[in-house]
């Protein structure tokens, strides 16, 4: 059978159990042109709470009783399609389920020597797409500059960090937790790192961003947002990751009140969404893996176990429970 | 003498009559390397006010007991500066006075014969060039495309939105009151123009710009931005001028709560400052001088008389009493 989680209801705020329904379904049947997966592994993003919403975005909502969209990575099982074989492994957005079948469409292989199998949710995935073209086209650091990120312990965030280390920048983090704060300065190389949670944020950002912020890499909103527009730099560059405090509100978004700032430092605001470098995909893997190789670039997957523990995993990408890529394995 | 008008101190929101005083001193003597300015017409601007905060800006504070800061246009009376000669007409920075004496830093010379000189505080002067450069260099308007400008019967947004006509685009202003939206449409040939004061803006854009915004040009913040921010287009360039709605705020400057549309839309939002391009004055005057010579770009200025007017006629800054550049003559 194939387990699948389903989109219930639209959620006001934050989802909660009845936002989805478990269902258990025959494996589907592999038409013409389609090959069938078997999933390994799902990706948790908070986009996906994006996704949910009746809204016009970069992206079209995920429909009520449809399959919970999500990015996976699986192996083929049985092949009508030309370009992929049984035994291929492969990445998609095949959804919160353990079986589909598919056209291809929007589909790749993936090579597990390379790296194992949740990397590719990560690193070698969305987030790492994301965090590398995001850095690299838009907040465009030069080395000596100095990059802020928010949500900096997380999927996104902790590739942008290393890869602006990487060009020979001043890196300062913000994330929640002492734990993860050490993760960013001990293990990933981080000039400094903030505990939004336990820390005065706009006084750390004062200290440790003495030259103020060239580039601030936003996955967070709210008034982290506010405090990086305040501090940053002429002709700065904010890239628009993300607004994760702001994904569950039940009122209007808080607005960045210090946008005046980008006048006063003509600086710019830019929002980036990673499926517009589908074509480039390759080249940002082949880079990455390389930096992997070296040492350069380090990958941390935080693995839970059991499809039918999707929404106690979910939760997680608010609370701020997990350390690196939240990902969720529904193979059984 | 020379009657000048100074901060007599910093207004918490509007200023009103105390915010400065009017003071008759003796007319300043010319030192070495310096010239006499007989100030003619001094301008009006939005900006004005920032340069009253005790804030970190893009220009120091006007002081207390200081000249209130202002553009100006005038007559060298006397010279002892090899640069400038008595008889030349000249623009600078030279504060609401009659009389300034200065070394020549940031003052240049004018041509009459070209226009009259309150067109030099207007079209060829500081807000034309915001116009041009902000809107040319930061908007990047193509062919077809739409462009929505608000302040758009001011002496920015008026030449914003005939600029971005000149370039093929679909340009619709918002501006208070139906004398200046007819004054859009009917002269300066906009294609459409929305009554802020009297229409439902909202409605307005969604029908007056059915291909979504391209290029916002925004010199009020406020409801307007959230409102070009919910529909930019795709890759759509937000110019960040000015915020007139907000200066005089008392409570926190309103952030656009839309935001995240930029990350939907892949859109920048970006601040700009005229001075930074100084340098290209010249290409700019020479340009748009060449379009009003044509007959493609109208200037209008709304002259006002008497240096002891000058606190009445800042007010129609915010009253939106006035029709064009905001100028006062203030030599008798």
């Amino acid at each position: 059978m194939n387990t699948q989680i389903k989109l219930a209801k639209r959620p006001v705020g934050m989802p909660d159990a009845s936002t989805w329904r478990i269902e258990k379904n025959p494996i589907p049947t592999v038409g013409e042109g389609e090959f069938l997966v078997k999933v390994e592994y799902i990706s948790l993003d908070p986009a996906m709470r994006g996704w949910m919403n009746d809204a016009r975005s970069y992206i079209p909502p995920v429909q009520i009783d449809d399959v919970m969209r999500a990015g996976c990575v699986g192996q083929v099982e049985e092949s009508n399609h030309p370009g992929f074989q049984k035994g291929d492994f492969v990445y998609g957005l095949g959804g919160v389920q353990q079986y589909v079948a598919t056209n291809g469409k929007g589909w790749h292989k993936i090579d597990p020597r390379i790296a194992p199998l949740p990397v590719f949710l990560g690193t070698l995935g969305m987030p790492g797409f994301t965090a590398y073209f995001g850095l690299l086209n838009h907040g465009m650091p030069k080395a000596g500059e100095t990059v802020l990120v928010s949500g900096a312990a997380g999927a996104v965030g902790s590739i942008v960090g290393q890869i602006a280390k990487i060009k020979g920048c001043r890196v300062i983090g913000i994330a929640g937790g002492p734990e993860k704060c050490k993760y960013l300065v001990e293990e990933l190389g981080f000039d400094g790192a903030i505990d939004y949670k336990n820390e005065d944020v706009k006084a750390a950002v004062k200290r440790l961003c003495p030259n103020r912020i060239d580039v601030y890499f936003d996955n967070v909103g709210g008034e982290i947002l506010d405090i990086a527009l305040a501090q940053i730099n002429m002709h700065g560059r904010i890239v628009i990751c993300g607004a994760i405090s702001q994904y569950n509100n039940t009122t209007a978004i808080k607005g960045p009140s210090n946008y005046l700032s980008l006048l006063v430092n003509r600086a710019r605001m830019e929002g980036i969404v990673v499926f517009d470098n589908v074509k480039n995909y390759g080249t940002a893997a082949q880079e990455m893996g390389g930096w992997i190789k070296e040492g350069k670039l380090k990958s941390k997957e935080d693995v839970y176990e059991g499809i039918e523990n999707f929404y106690e995993t979910f939760q997680r990408l608010f609370s701020g429970k997990k350390l690196g890529k939240l990902v969720l394995k529904v193979s059984e």
